[in-house]
């Protein structure tokens, strides 16, 4: 199947014809009701943030490849079979692997303030040399410093925060997370030998986050690490007082063979349209130093919950409610894209796909996309039903990384939206422990969940 | 000055007369500008997180009457002084007093499980007889079933939970915490000579939590403890498993004679209308026991935050507008009695009062009352000012338990809504820290609050 893109006049089209699934919207009370039974269910004696807890605890450090993401695999595979999914499935998916090895030692060396600095080597990076690497170190904030910054040879040091000023914290990291990904490609350019990136938070603390970072074919590959918020402060102070201080980095991480792994999914049957799916699914895999609890098991758990939660209050869906934990999101996408690619090849209708992997806290709305661009305000027709329950955004989006791919095959895609002001507190670091998980905020985004795929199975989108 | 409602006529005329305050609201870009500079100002590089930091864990346990609270009040002075204030005044308020005494301790003797269960007296409680108290223990979840429960002589065990599906929680604390107030009053009536309360909190943990009682006059006063939820649960399996288990509760804890203490004010003087008062506050003391971050450090900071980000901005307002920090909203009141009773004696007009005393979560919006009832609505004519922060919530209330008497005088009054699904895993407990507040949270209060002010004062309400 190639993708579609609807045109204009498809749209105008559309607009006139009746979905398939599309009913009249009955009595209000009617959903209501059954909207108010979903939060109870969710709210009163749910098992899903004692499932959180034997997610994040039994199983961190989960990055596709490793045995603790097998584990959690079959794990998730265990908990939707025993709720009475009507099929579940380990859909084989060939992943990119990276190895950390031994914890590496990110050190400054100056006249006054010698340390270590808080680190962690960043996902996909090369290792240093053996016995490490050592050089003077130039400030940045941005890729057009570096031509004129005289880095041939040095560290680059990428310095630009997260703005505060930004109300929506995802976008303040989408303005300054270049520096991970590209940072030591576009370093390289001039000759760095290697990189240090000021971790992606707004918090000022000792504690460095992780991510994904990727190297450009005809460019050399040198090592890359983040460091703490309070690190870089530090280290900026230094630099800026002592222009010849020096750091020295040892990481012993390295790119390794793809390995096999595997994207979970379970389901349950629709009664009218069996061959039609609702979606809903987060990502299985974490960053190897994380019990990765609001990155993704939150949602993990809230979609298997969504699947529990139409059980519970009795409600027999029309189309398939289908439950999809995703390989691979943090460093290579590949279990969306083979989930994708196994759709376009089935050909299998997807009337939504919801996304959530914006932590587990409460929830605020949702995006929503398809190609006519629409869906959103279709959803809000909705809007009251959900205001009791303190939900009142619906703005036009693309999901999610994972379910975003679907969009291009003319699907609708939604991403559930958490008030997400404390997500880079822990995102992709040591602390993102169950701990900072509120079971009524994350037992709130299930509920949320469930409500909207009641709604759309109910009535169409 | 007496109580003044309006009657319908009167409602109807106030519609048909401009207020004096009011002006023709003016282009809308205006404002939106306005307000994105207060929340520039709060976001980034604001002074208050480290003030709340200082006042937690400077004065921690500010009691009122206590010196914590006494040195409390004093910082804040300086505080409102050292922003620039027009005047500032410590307002004598005499409050009651209670003391804690050593730790309490409360023991379960039963032929399996004895041990301790983590307790904290209930403030206003008087202590047991010198060397404890030890009864056999009827556990009930009503006021209703002490009758029929045989409980003279006994240990009455409140253990009724906050009801998990309330959304708002505070609502789920309204239909628990008579249990806490008022239970010793109603067990004593039936004979029982101790209470203990299970905590008024939906985490399941083992953190008591405290709060007032109190008694009445004709009825004996026995003494009353609140213990965890961890040990309410596992106090309820013994005594089901062996209902002649026993409890021993020793507190040392005991009411005292009133005690001299303040409120703290200080204002910006208006320059059209310096007579009428735009009024933002919350309560300085906090329960023995506790930093008293949420409750209400965050609220106070916040108060003094909104007069600073006024300045920041550069903005002169029209009417006064003034801080007051309560003393003894915890265990009396008397600071917004006092506070009430001295602006009833000057007829000072007050064209709004706005509390904050929920938590430093991230805002959703304001309740909002006055005598007509119409002021949620008034205010909502704003609402896609605020809906770029997030906040969607303009809902009739009585602004809280500090502003609230003014609104027997005919002034209108609010109360700032965080989002308060967290907030009962802190309230009067040991564990209501300035860790368990995010700062970003917590500076988008302030400025929503600073944000509403403006509004109110450039174009009445």
């Amino acid at each position: 199947m190639r993708p579609v893109f609807p045109t204009a006049a498809l749209v105008a089209l559309a607009c006139l014809v009746p979905l398939a699934a599309q009913t009249p919207d009955p009595a209000p009370e009617a959903d209501a009701a059954v909207l108010r039974r979903l939060f109870d269910a969710a709210l009163d004696g749910s098992p899903a943030y004692g499932q959180l807890r034997e997610l994040t605890e039994r199983f961190p450090g989960r990055l596709s490849g490793t045995p603790a993401y097998d584990g959690a695999a079959q794990w998730s595979l265990e908990t939707l079979r025993a709720l009475g999914c009507d099929r579940t499935e380990l859909q084989p998916v060939t992943v990119p692997y990276w190895e950390r090895g031994a914890p590496e030692v990110v050190h400054l060396h100056a006249a006054e303030g010698s340390g270590p600095l808080a680190a962690l080597a960043l996902g996909g990076s090369v290792g240093t040399p053996a016995g490490g690497l050592r050089a003077a170190v130039v400030e940045v904030q941005s890729f057009e410093q570096l031509a004129a910054a005289g880095v041939a040879g040095k560290i680059v040091f990428f310095n630009r925060p997260m703005d505060p000023r930004e109300i929506t914290p995802g976008r303040a990291y989408g303005g300054a997370v270049n520096q991970r990904s590209r940072g030591a490609t576009e370093a390289a350019k001039h000759g760095a030998v290697g990189v240090l990136v000021r971790s992606m938070t707004h918090a000022l603390d000792d504690v460095p986050h992780t991510g994904a970072m990727s190297y450009l074919p005809d460019v050399p590959r040198i090592p890359a690490a983040a460091i703490s918020t309070l690190a870089a402060e530090r280290l900026s102070r230094t630099l800026r007082a002592q222009p010849a201080a020096e750091v020295e980095m040892t990481l012993h991480c390295s790119p390794q063979p793809d390995r096999p792994s595997a994207n979970v999914i379970g389901e349950i049957r629709g009664s009218e349209f069996p061959e039609k799916v609702i979606l809903v699914g987060g990502h299985l895999d974490s960053w190897d130093i994380t019990p990765g609890a609001h990155d993704d098991g939150t949602g993990c758990i809230q979609s298997i919950e969504v699947l529990r939660l139409l059980k519970a209050v009795g409600y027999q869906p029309r189309h398939t409610i289908r439950c999809v934990l995703y390989a691979n999101e943090e460093n290579g996408l590949r279990g969306a894209l083979e989930y994708t690619r196994v759709v376009a090849e089935k050909k299998e209708e997807h009337v939504l796909a919801l996304e959530t992997d914006s932590g587990g806290f409460r929830p605020a709305g949702f995006n929503l996309g398809n190609p006519a661009g629409d869906a959103h305000l279709r959803a809000a027709r909705w809007r009251e039903l959900f205001v009791p329950y303190g939900i009142h955004v619906f703005q036009k989006g693309t999901g999610g990384a994972d379910v975003g791919p679907l969009l291009r095959y003319g699907y609708t895609v939604a991403g559930l939206m958490p008030d997400s002001q404390r997500y880079f507190d822990y995102h992709h670091t040591r602390i993102d422990t169950i701990d900072q998980v509120n079971r009524r905020e994350f037992e709130l985004g299930a509920a949320a969940m469930a409500a909207l795929v009641y709604l759309v199975d109910r009535h169409g989108l």
